[in-house]
This record gives C-alpha cells, structure tokens and sequence, in this order.
C-alpha cells in the first residue's frame, strides 16, 4: 500500500512510518517541523537525542535498505498538500499533523488560534484532496479521549444510541473537551463526518488515550532511529513527565486531587492500533469512531506507580500536589469502551513496574539532557492565573533581590 | 446598554442596529463588508438599493437623531477586534459576523477554507477579547438550526437529558449539520459553551430558522434605511428567493421533493428575539441555547404558498423540482422545540398569505433590479455533479455557437 503520513517527524509519526516500510508499504511523510520551532521557542527539547529529518530516513536506509520519502510544508497550506496527495495517490493517509498539545491552546489567543488553525483548517483541506483526488483512500485521523471530557455516563466509542420521548435514533456522542485544543479535535470529528455522509469518503477517527513509553521494534533497532520524548508541561504527558521528574528528583507534578481518570496505552499499542486501522479500511461513506486506549487510570495512581518504580532503582521519589491549572473534575465517574479494535485484533502491552523501570533506565542514560526549568506547570486555564502566578514569582524574584542586597 | 454588533451591515445586522438604537442604546458595529464582496464576485447584488454603511448611519441620524457608530475591520484580524471590545466596552455583543451562506461554503475548497476561518477564527478571537476585556459581557451569539440536522428524535434547545446504561447526564444535543457553513456554527458553539465553562463567560446561542420578510419598524421609516434583500442561489433563504421568482415569472425553484422541513421566522421576530435575549442575559458562566423560529413548514409548503399568494396579484407561478443540489432526506421526522423565547415574551409574526402579498408588492417596486442568472442553483454538494453541470452548459453553449454558425 501507499501510506502517507502527516505530521511524520513527530513523537508518533516517526515510529508509525518506520513500521509500514518495514511491513513493506511505501511511506511518505508529511511534516513542517513546527514541534521543533514550538520547543525552540520554549526553550524545551526532547529528552532523546533525535536527527534531523532527513538523517533519519537515512539511518532507516542504512538499517532496513528501504526508502521513506519526506515532504517538508504545511497542510495548513492548501495548495501543497494537494499537490503532494495528487502525487502520492496514497491508500491510506495517517493524520498526526496537528498540534497536540492541550496546555499550549490555552497560553494565549495566539496560541489558541494557531492550534484551531493548525488542526481544523489542515484538516479541511485534507478533506478536500481526498475528495478531489483520491476518495478511495482510507483516512485514519488521530483524535484524542479528551474529546469526550468526563461525562456522568458510559462513553461510547463515537456514537450512542438514543431514546428520547419515544423515538430512538444513532447519534454521535456528544462531546464535552476541556481545552481549546481537544476542541479543535472535535471539530475535526465533525468535519469528517460529514465528508463521511456527503461525500462518501471512508474514515477512522481515533479518540486515543495519553500515550506513554519511549520504545518501538524499530526504534530499538539503531539509536539514530530513536523517536522525541517530550516531559516538559506543554508537551510532555503524565507518564513520561512523571518518569523524567522520577530520575532528576523533582517531585511529581500531579494536579489537583490526582483522581483524574483518563485512558492510557503503551507507543508500542499505538503503532499495532494505527496497522489494524489500516489494514481493515472502513466502508466507503463510513466514519468509524475507535476509542484506542488499553487501561484506565487516575492521575495520581500513575505517580504512585513511579514513585514505587523509582524507589526500587533508588530514586527518592515525591508527589506533589500542584494547585490544578486546568479546569476539570478532579473526581468523576469515567467508563469508556474500547472494544472495536481488540475485537479487530489489538494484543495490549499492559503498564506495570518493569516497563516504568525501563523507561526511568531510559532516561537515565539521557539524564545531563534534561531542562528542568519547564517542568513545573505554568498555563493557567482560568484568565487572571497566569497573570497572578507571573505576579508572585515577580514578587519572589523581588525579594530575593532585595535579600541579595542586604 | 452599550451594544457592539458584528456584522452590523448585513440582512439582519442593520435592522438590529436601528432597532437598539430607537430604544435609546449606545450602538456599535464592526463590518468588513465582505457580503458586499462576495457578491460582487458572484455578480449579484441585493433586490433592495442599499446605501454605504456611511450614509446608511447618517440617515438614520437624520431620522432618528441618534448615533452609530462603525468600526471597519475584520473579526478574523485578532488586534483589530480586540482594540474595538477594549474601546467599546460593550455590555452585550450582538454576533452575526460571520459568512451565513451553505452553498458558499460548498462551492470549493477555498471557499470552505474562507468559510470555517472567518467564522471559527473569528468567534474564537471574541471569546478572548470578551474573557481578557469584559468577562461580564453577554454574548449573543446567530447560530442557526441547521446545527441540529434532521435526527430522528425532537430537537431539543441545545441540551439533552441523555439516560444510558442506567446513568443520567445533560449533555450537548447531538449534531448532524448539512454543509460546511452549518459545521462552522457547531464549532462556534462548542468553543463558546467551552468558554462558558471554564472562563465564566455568559453566552446566548440563538439557534435561528430560516429568516424571510424585508421589513422591519425601522428599515419602514426611510427608504433609505432599508435593508439588503438576497434571492439569488448562495445568499438568498426560500420564502425570500420564491418570493423573486414569482414576480419575474422564474419557476420557483424546489429541490427534490421539496418534503424538507425547517423552522421558519420572519425578520421582525429576529429583532424581537434578539432584543428579548440581550434584556433577560444569561448568568455568568452560563452557555444558553434557544430555537428561534416560529414556525415549521416544508419547502413545498412555502413554494405552494408563494404560488397562491402570487395568483392573486395575477403572476403565473410554476413550481419547478430541480434535482437536488444538496445531500439531504427530503422526508423525515422533524419536531423542534422552541418554548424558551416564548417564555420571554416573544409574540410571533406568523406567516400567512397577506404578508407574502406584501412582500411581492415590495419585490414588484425593485424588479427592475433583478439579476435573473444567479437564481437557479448550481452550487452542488456532491463531488463531480458541479463539473457535470459545467460541462452540460458548455455542450449546451456549444450546441448554441453551432446554430449561431448554421
């Protein structure tokens, strides 16, 4: 198959490209590097030591003897992204070129426009050059569980069947997101729907859970290939925030209560849930909704699991309960299924102590790259935090001034 | 009240303008005149000779005695809206800034691009000007009913009591909209239902029907004042468009089976809502949804109308079933709740014979003004039908030149 890939050079999209050429497929990326400029401008970078590019997918060459080719542009940018499906005439398109990242919708309008932008206008277009060129193809578009927020009933995998004053039809299930960012995923959901219904394009949406761990078969296979490994609070997610966090002593940065329950899966669950997707293609006019998560836990059980993991390697290891800079429940009721792709075939790589100890041996090896300083949160969902927290620490800076003085 | 309007120089926007106005309010409006553009572009122009937005203001000075006042700019332009609401400093914002047209949004890829950014991008930058400039502010906010789509249960106003699986929760109605114009508003709902949320803005969703009519109180006072009045296939609404085509004998233009049922309300009742909604705000943080129209009919129902009101002022009107441009069932279930505005107050205009007699005897005065090439639809929902008609005018454009040449 031709599988084109979006958002390529990223955290998942790497690692998912190197699995389909070494399945066999021809793949091709898609990517503008806007993670790299956003961590450049945050002063962050992945733990890993990752290549540019290019070097990459000459190291795969080195290692597999196969070719992945790369287009570098933005899918924002309608007129690239045609010519680049006119010429690949995929089979399949994977779609993880959005921006990602729930904390950096919420710094600034800016922030929040370029993520609504970035996600739901790149999105749009793809629409229209699959209609256009290739209404075949199989979208498998990356959306998040958080399109769900936390509703007070079971969550469906994308539709819901209601009676309502006697009458029942199928509906899609509605949708509560908890930041500017899982909004535009929402968005996104809704706009392939209707390509779905009206034009007869063929797509799966997958709502996946926080993705945690660092390795993937071909990841392992040379260093060169190694995919980012982002904990700094805008990109990082709990997991791997919380191993990083583990390794340099800082203490775990759990929000709030900590009783935030959210799905979560292993890299390794990512790359076969995206290959089951792909090799079972929905129905031409069918938009399939795949809730793509292995477990269920709540935030502060995730750091109660590193702290025990650490203590074993010998890590002092603190939870630390950060005023919650988000707005969300902090205790709620949370049951979502996730039965459509065990039933397509999904074998789980469950989380336990030995997998977080490899991981925090992981990051060990990369411990002197760590930057601490974008650890701790900063962006506040509530308007007036921001400037509040930016306040005391002025305030602190002050203090601290006027001591040095004395 | 100081009351900001955006897209103050529309259909329905200078009417509410005067009309808050004439009640004694400190009126602003932002316009970019892109209404005015988009039919320049498409060679259409309103049935009613409006005025600059300069002399439209200055009229009603003279009328009125009183001031508006414009800003020229555009809502998408983040810095320009922003310094307006900082200006301003309005106690309500009247929002109808948005492009309002399905078929527009359908006509290309730009076009759907152009659609989704100027109204998600742009409602997106009020919601932070109103969170960072006047968090009390009352947003009212045209969404339309089209959000809703056709579902096989009643349409309630915006919320749903949802039981499933034993448990119990009030959520979003589901959405199923109809174009890329309608899923613009059901993102703009769901960004302004998050504000609410999480920044404790007060918003009023105005869910509207189809609008018809042509005059208002004010618009009444000065031919000067009167509003802009669209027929044509991307800008003009069903009653409006039927109501032009039985005047210049065009068969009125039906699509499919014409069983398409939709609530329906006429413009002076828009102003009535919209007045009714800003008196009686919405708390803070509260996100409220109400079904504005008044009542509901089929397209072949209005058409039929329209053909007996025209036979009585002695015009032969045909009604014509062209295939239908759009993806939608052409019978279904529809039952729409619209008690909440009713409850405030509101006391309908229904719709009868009488008024579409007069709006014909309106139509008549202009209908040397009637640009008879854009009525009959061309804009097609579905891939490969546009370029069909296209290549069946050509051939008939061809087959045209040939017996020119005989």
């Amino acid at each position: 198959m031709r599988i084109l890939i979006l958002g390529g050079d990223g955290y998942l999209g790497w690692p998912t490209a190197m699995r389909f050429s070494a399945r066999g497929h021809d793949v091709f990326l898609v990517d503008n590097f806007a993670r790299r400029r956003w961590h450049h401008e945050h002063g962050t970078d992945s733990l890993t030591p990752i290549g540019g590019l290019a070097d990459r997918i000459d190291a795969w060459r080195d290692v597999s003897g196969r070719d992945i080719h790369a287009f570098v542009g933005s899918i924002e940018d309608g007129e690239f992204l045609d010519r680049v499906v006119a010429e690949v005439l995929p089979d399949a398109v994977v779609h993880y070129g959005e921006q990602p990242s729930a904390p950096y919708s919420m710094i600034s309008r800016r922030h929040a426009v370029e993520t609504q932008q970035t996600n739901v206008i790149g999105n749009l277009n793809l629409l229209w050059s699959l209609r256009d060129r290739v209404p075949e193809c199989h979208l498998v578009k990356l959306g998040t569980m958080g399109e769900y927020g936390t509703p007070n009933i079971d969550i469906e995998e994308g539709f819901l069947e209601i009676t309502h004053k006697g009458r029942t039809d199928v509906l899609p299930f509605p949708k509560l997101p908890g930041s500017l960012y899982h909004l535009s995923k929402v968005h996104d959901s809704h706009n392939i729907h209707f390509a779905c219904r009206i034009w007869g394009l063929r797509a799966t949406d997958l709502n996946q859970g926080v993705v945690y761990g660092i390795e993937t078969e071909e990841t392992a296979m040379d260093e060169r290939l190694c995919t980012r490994f982002d904990y700094d609070e805008i990109f990082g997610t709990a997991l791997n925030r919380f191993c990083v966090q583990a390794v340099i002593g800082h203490p775990l940065t759990v929000y709030g209560k900590g009783g935030q329950t959210r799905g979560f899966l292993n890299i390794r669950d990512t790359l076969q849930c995206v290959e089951l997707a792909v090799s079972n293609p929905a129905q031409g006019g069918e938009f399939r909704v795949f809730n793509q998560f292995t477990e269920q836990f709540t935030v502060l059980e995730l750091a109660e699991l590193a702290q025990r993991a650490g203590a074993e390697l010998g890590y002092e290891v603190e939870v630390e309960h950060f005023d919650n800079p988000r707005v969300e429940q902090e205790e709620h009721y949370y049951n979502a299924a996730n039965t459509k792709l065990r039933e397509l075939g999904l074998k789980p790589h469950y989380l336990g102590e030995e997998l977080v100890r490899s991981m925090l041996n992981t990051i060990e090896r990369y411990r002197g790259r760590i930057i601490s300083r974008a650890i701790a949160p900063k962006t506040q969902w509530r308007p007036g935090e921001a400037e509040a927290n930016a306040a005391q620490l002025s305030a602190a800076a002050a203090s601290q001034a006027q001591l040095s003085r004395a």
